[in-house]
């Protein structure tokens, strides 16, 4: 289990400052506390440390999907992990599901939907802005979850083209125009997760949704609050994120009566 | 893709009260808007509705991990859904993944791991409290996940069986006592979480903390407000849960200088 | 300082249930842990306590301005404590201050600011609905305020009878109808608070506010959290008060230029 | 009512960046939108505004309370509008009113108290760090309440020179040395305010608090959310203060039985 040339590593310096690298062999890496030579990254064990060249403590870690999407390459905003963890529980997405993401954007929701769903699932992604798409496949490559994704360069307002689909992520800025072609996707029962960060934009949302054959229709937004770990002096931070977005869940049913 | 008999549904009526059933021939199962012959369910698919006997509307959905948690036996206080999925975000569990579930209470959160780590990985699920057992087994039997957890009656004062775990996730009175067994058991880098309701329970966690080689030491809580989903009347619901655990998580590194 | 007959006194039982009652010779004022003769409690000190039949303790004290909210004769919904501490400072209310106040409903708000602005100042309370007045006539007359209060019963949708008032506080359902008369009552520099429920009606508000001469709109909402003071186990309650209202405040300018 | 010489202006600019000036004659104000002469703002009425050398626009505004905090000379941390508005409502502090300041830090509390209690009223704030009163005597005297204020340069280790105060507020690093002495200098019935930012001193205050004769023990934190006042895109601004002081209230009794 020893760190080998080619892997990524999740870089955690002394003062709490982090990288996350790919272990280059002859390369020095350089922080602000000093240079990291991977040659001698290369055979530590993960949770080992090195020494910079100022004799700075260096943690070796594997990186993570928080890590990941907090160091990921990126051209747009990205769903925030405090929102991520309860869409992806809301929607359900699990082992096998067939899902459907838009837009894909820099790839943060996708790759966490790939992650989810296996090798015997798949994720539709969808995509109108063909220059996100090179970061987003850069980005589920490296991840190692590119396979179990099928990318589309399209316009979802005709349509999807697929059916039966498990659960839908949506993130445009005017998700009330495809919600119609959101509930033909969905399968009976399916689900749908959309975010929208203004309450106007939900209001519309919600008005759509009323015209259509969802239920169990929620709306959540989320404060997470991160305390200073400090035993003597235990309390939360002076500032916080407030707002990042608001989250709108519902379920595709049948119209017709039996 | 049609309901059959021994099937589980998710019945959603049309006021918005839910059960979670077992579709048994023959049989009718009694609401508060009128019953429900079992034998009209049959045949049916999920997204479609049937009638109660007093005519009432009872929608037809596949219960999801939420509603699986809300709807659980259990006899313990479970880990909340808001909480949960940022929890196992956290910790980065993912399929393949060696965990450890301390204590297993009703199974909730060990259920969730379970479906997480796919079929090759494993949950090792401690709880020394032997009448908790039989009900955790029942309901990671109805969620499928049984056979990937190994579930153990004993205390963890004296460690665990398992070396190089992935994650590992605490959920007993005293977590402190505990800490050192724990760093033994996961693996260079692996996550720890920790979920304590008090403040007084925090601070002990964080002064053992400092006395273990561990890092990246974090607490958060989460407060999470849910809106009326009434496009005239958009605004959050009046009352909330204010508070459920404070999660602190951490990784472990070696001691060793290089 | 003794109580004496016909005196307020906020009694606050052993077991935290509280009331606030009016002394009267000779009577008992029954509670749910037993009966406590009126005659007890005259000639003893606020802060002293006396027993109730059962033997349960009761503590004797002046009651409060939060107190009096809490236990006031009311029709209408109110502006909980919470909220009217920030929406007074907000407002700048003092001593000498000439303000108005719409609509008066049970008189909560009215009664707030007639304490605040003292013998010299004035509040305008105006109210169309003649059903609730005599309600808020009589709590302001318990809080001994209603003198510096003039109660205007009617609708405030030909303007106000004032000019160059101080502050003005809105609380009516549709509050952007009103919002050019209000204007038209301040002084230069004058401020408004609003307060609205639902995030349409602020959008509205917002909306309106933007064809007039106000500066430094400020819309604001507040989240209190409550503890258990128990220091062996210090933590928020579980539930909490989620929404109240969102406050817009703003301030009136001229549109001449110099 | 014009503006003179002398006079306090709160000036806002167009742009939203505001200054608290002292209007002199013939002098010119300089801000990063252009120059402002004080001979055009003498004689201006409230709510006008003047333009810069630059031709942008400043309003003229009476500074309020929130103004002079956030405008003060201060070489302590001061309590928020946010909390310091449920403050003095806890505390009941009203016209006539004796209360105690401890510590006086700037004097932001102190100045506010001041207000409310009136002509009549005194504040009495303790402070034993000789080099904070200088700066708070200035603050105290801008704002007109000086002469309600008496302050003593001590420690209250060894108690109050008052007896029978209505209010006490105490700002100090270790309060819980303290409550005894505040206990004795309160009147029956009277009301105690701490602040205290971090859960181990919430915890040392209520256990000395338990030992005391104080009842009605509450522990409070507030979370204010300020919004973009956009009307097409209402939503909370990113971030927030998360965090400023936790807030116990409580009141004095005696302990003799009747």
């Amino acid at each position: 289990m020893c760190i080998r040339e080619g892997e990524r590593v999740y870089l955690l310096l002394e003062d709490g400052k982090d990288y996350l690298i790919r272990v280059e062999k002859d390369k020095v890496f350089g922080t602000h506390l000093g240079g990291i030579a991977f040659n001698e990254i290369i055979g530590k064990r993960f949770g080992e440390l090195v020494l910079t060249t100022s004799g700075r403590k260096a943690f070796l870690l594997q990186p993570g999907i928080v890590d990941n999407l907090f160091h990921m390459k990126r051209r747009t905003q990205i769903v925030y992990p405090k929102d991520l963890g309860f869409i992806v529980l809301m929607l359900d997405v699990k082992e096998g599901d067939r899902v459907i993401d838009v837009g894909l954007g820099s790839g943060a929701m996708c790759g966490a939907l790939a992650r989810l769903v296996g090798d015997r699932g798949k994720v539709y992604a969808y995509e109108r802005r063909e220059e996100f798409i090179k970061v987003a496949v850069e980005n589920l490559s490296i991840w190692g979850v590119l396979e179990r994704v099928e990318i589309k360069n399209k316009d979802i307002k005709d349509g999807f083209e697929e059916e039966n689909i498990d659960a839908l992520f949506l993130d445009v800025p005017q998700p009330w125009d495809y919600l119609e072609v959101c509930w033909r996707a969905l399968r009976g029962g399916g689900r749908i997760g959309i975010v929208s960060p203004t309450t106007p934009q939900v209001v519309a949302v919600l008005e759509k949704l009323k015209t259509l054959p969802f239920i169990q229709v929620e709306v959540w937004e989320s404060l997470f609050r991160k305390y200073k770990p400090n035993p003597i002096a235990f309390r939360p931070y002076d500032r916080m994120v407030a707002h990042t977005t608001y989250m709108i869940f519902a379920r595709k049913v049948f119209s017709e009566n039996p």
